[in-house]
């Protein structure tokens, strides 16, 4: 099939299509950039939420149940759940096992799983452009799923309309999550596996915490929610705060910016991409390596190398 | 103090003035390059071990048990602990303060938190010079202790000559540490809280899925160490591992082929970083702004106006 001809059939109902657009982009085959732009243009009417937390917090339960949620309002959902998975596991993972038959086999739902494959460059802008896949493909709702508390998570959490992050009361207390990084891109708090023993003073920890980030009269004050999400209890109310933070989003023209410092920063990405890819010819690799004693030996820094290469390739 | 009189008092027994540098670094202030280069010149004799995994794996625990193993041989230790903390929290965390009592006393234990406040950017690359100054300052050890999986983690596993992968029972099986990219870069894994159950279980596991991996001949079999961190059980046999693997290192030839990566990919990221601080004047990031609305509206994908722009400033 061509770019054009693939782009059409673009839609819902066509997941072999969907599949291969972003295998295309996974690969970062020949006619990538190209489907890209395409999906691009075609995106942005549907609503990203990114699910993100430290591992065992319960990130897969959550999307599940608030995707079956979200199908008994008779809205579309797309998964793209981020796995910085090693290069010699391949295939499939027990978890997607369970969750394709829970969800998977609806018809207006779409699951993809992401993974790093060695090297985690790049995983998180292919996770995103694979968002606009589904965007353009239709779905009203489109969930990032990501594992881990790094560089990758943070960026697709900004790539998200609305982030929630998953704690459980075994976090230790809520020091983990501020540890993680994970307070500054919190939109909601859903506070999982909320009926053990020491829940409560979790969440009073958390919210006392809380008390000292300074926020702007107009900005989003973080909610927190209790979710039992193996039991299905606390998901409606995680649901009418994503669409209370929705509504906070578009009343305050916040979603429109927001969305534009994602596309910048995307755009910058590029230009970087761009600039290293022009700069690293031959001859600069060549005299790169040719140099690489010096800096065993210690008589140059990477510092004064770099510069050095810069004034002679630039 | 000048930069020249800075250098010239580094040294183990002078923490003020390690502290001072490193804070430099951290701070990216106007002399930082200056005492980077310096610190680069003067180091290379320590040896280095990054200590990662996922959180709660005792991560903390098998630094403090390693320290006090090696200062029992005499050995000095300095240690980096990156932390991606949250901007609002500040100050030293409760973890900190268990370790000072600890072992933060001893003349020859120097310890350093390096968190992110608020961004991650460069927190991995800051982390490594901090590591050159101990390095330059003359500490026999060098222990980078990193929570999470993501990027940054990686980036400073890479500039560790040995990668202890903490892991325990409760992570689940070894998938987590799959999913977690951890495989490819443990050269020894150490089972923490190997008393508990599942422990046994979770070791054959991790066993049989590290047949899978693709060794070549000469290349390092990964080893497995059972530890209980708090009961002090298993941190000598660490300890040999540590140095069996140094030894192999030594042997090959692989240590200075891989500290020489490491450098290579230091100075690839300092021409980055000038290419884009050249890139990116008041002119081109104008351009930029006045165009962030054809993306919104979406006129142009991140591609397109990436091209564009580079086309035009560079």
């Amino acid at each position: 099939m061509t770019t054009t001809s693939l782009i059409q059939s673009l839609s819902l109902e066509n997941k072999g299509v969907i599949s291969r657009i972003i295998s295309i982009v996974e690969n970062e085959a020949a006619e990538s950039t190209l489907l890209e732009n395409a999906v691009f243009k075609q995106s942005g009417k549907s609503y990203k939420i990114g699910i993100t937390g430290p591992p065992g917090a319960g990130k897969s339960t959550i999307t599940n149940q608030l995707t079956k949620l979200f199908r008994l309002q008779d809205k579309s959902v797309g998964i793209i759940a981020v796995d910085p998975t090693s290069p010699f596991t391949g295939g499939a993972l027990l978890g997607d096992r369970v969750r394709m038959s829970e969800i998977g086999l609806d018809d207006k739902v779409y699951i993809r799983s992401m993974a790093s494959r060695g090297s985690m460059g790049g995983l998180s802008r292919k996770a995103i452009v694979a968002g606009d896949v589904l965007d353009a493909a239709g779905f009203e709702y489109i969930i990032f799923e990501t594992v881990g508390v790094g560089q990758s998570e943070l960026d697709i959490a900004k790539a998200a309309d609305t982030t929630v992050v998953t704690l459980v009361p075994e976090s230790g207390d809520s020091i983990q999550a501020m540890k993680a990084g994970l307070m500054e891109i919190a939109d909601i708090f859903a506070f999982n596996k909320s009926d053990r023993p020491g829940a409560d003073a979790a969440i009073a920890s958390l919210n006392s915490i809380m008390q000292f980030k300074v926020r702007q009269a107009d900005e989003w004050k973080t909610e927190i929610v209790k979710t039992v999400a193996q039991e299905n209890i606390g998901i409606a109310d995680l649901a009418d705060k994503i669409e209370f933070h929705r509504n906070f989003l578009l009343r305050t023209d916040k979603l429109n910016q927001l969305r534009m410092n994602n596309y910048e920063a995307r755009t910058r990405e590029v230009v970087s991409r761009k600039l290293n890819s022009e700069f690293w010819d031959d001859r600069s690799n060549d005299f790169l390596h040719q140099n690489l004693m010096t800096l065993l030996k210690k008589v140059k820094s990477p510092n004064e190398l770099a510069d050095e290469i810069y004034k002679k390739y630039n």
